[in-house]
């Protein structure tokens, strides 16, 4: 990239650290950038800096939220009584657009991965097993990841709210809805077998 | 989107103005975003602001520079004989890419484009023309796309240069390397056995 000029390559390189973006789309994405006119690419520019500046984590459950605590867990009309577990904010997210679960989350911000040095704790852990005391809590759903540490975090989970006596249970693995079962790995597809409920 | 936060709703949809970034990726490079410290997250932001502000327009071939005139132009190790005609900044980038040209460019920023109400003077032709009366040029190579507007912009820009007449190239239609025969299109294909040369 020697021919670009400074401030260019810059831009590229701070767009290609990305999640997904290539150095070729980072190079498009730039080229594009200074081809807007100032509002625009300004815009932009203040639109992280805002966001970054006024969303933060909720203190009760862990989500982004630009109000703490954030308006899942201030929202009244809510079930209280059931709590469920996700890894990330993107999670609560994709959980919130089937508009089906009511109750409220406990983000974990991470997994546990012996093998990349997370234990325990060094999740958001501690404040659920708080909240789980001080708060009446009927069932924990755990909706962490379906890999390895995923079901990792969910069965260490699990051991330490049972003694409590609070319902835990965890979402179902299965074939995706829409998908071809012959494409359907085989991991998955035996959680589905085994999964299988009578009609 | 109405689950989003203010400033977590308004990067999202900042972000997915930019070409080929969906809704989808909007979210997951916002999520991504706040997830960086703030260090991180401010460079991008500045890198956006930073080059928005210190790169312009050569005032004499249009490429995207920091210095004007920029460094191709002032260049004296480069044959100041012949201009390779490119639509984009970006076109400017992939032919320095392949290391043979050693030329001089002029960016049109754009293609004439009658169905989109872009005639020859919406575009960058006349500083073209008038670079061609103060330097001595003696062929103007064009690159412009291998599409309709860029043929079209080709034909028009060959017939406004001939009566100086200074040599007026095209870059080669064909099949390109690496790329299998019978996955050309047609038009491609009957324009590389025309182009085909002896061996």
């Amino acid at each position: 990239m020697k021919h670009y000029a400074k401030p260019l390559s810059r831009l590229i390189a701070e767009l290609s650290k990305l999640p997904g973006i290539g150095g070729k789309t980072a190079q498009r994405l730039a080229f594009h950038i200074l081809a807007q006119d100032d509002a625009e690419a300004n815009a932009l520019a203040e639109a992280i800096m805002d966001a970054k500046k006024n969303m933060k984590y909720c203190s009760v459950c862990g989500n982004l939220t630009d109000v703490d605590p954030c308006s899942i867990c201030t929202d009244q009309t809510r079930d209280r009584s059931v709590i469920c577990v996700v890894e990330s904010p993107r999670d609560v997210s994709a959980m919130e657009r089937i508009r089906e679960f009511q109750g409220l989350y406990h983000v974990l911000h991470g997994a546990i991965s012996p093998m990349d040095g997370i234990g325990p704790e060094d999740i958001n852990l501690k404040q659920l097993i708080i909240r789980l005391q001080q708060e009446d809590v009927r069932e924990v759903i755990l909706a962490t990841n379906p890999n390895i540490e995923g079901e990792a975090t969910a069965m260490y989970t699990a051991r330490l709210i049972k003694p409590s006596g609070i319902k835990v249970s965890r979402i179902a693995h299965g074939v995706p809805v829409g998908g071809d079962l012959e494409y359907a790995d085989e991991v998955t597809l035996s959680k589905a077998m085994e999964g299988r409920r009578e009609l």
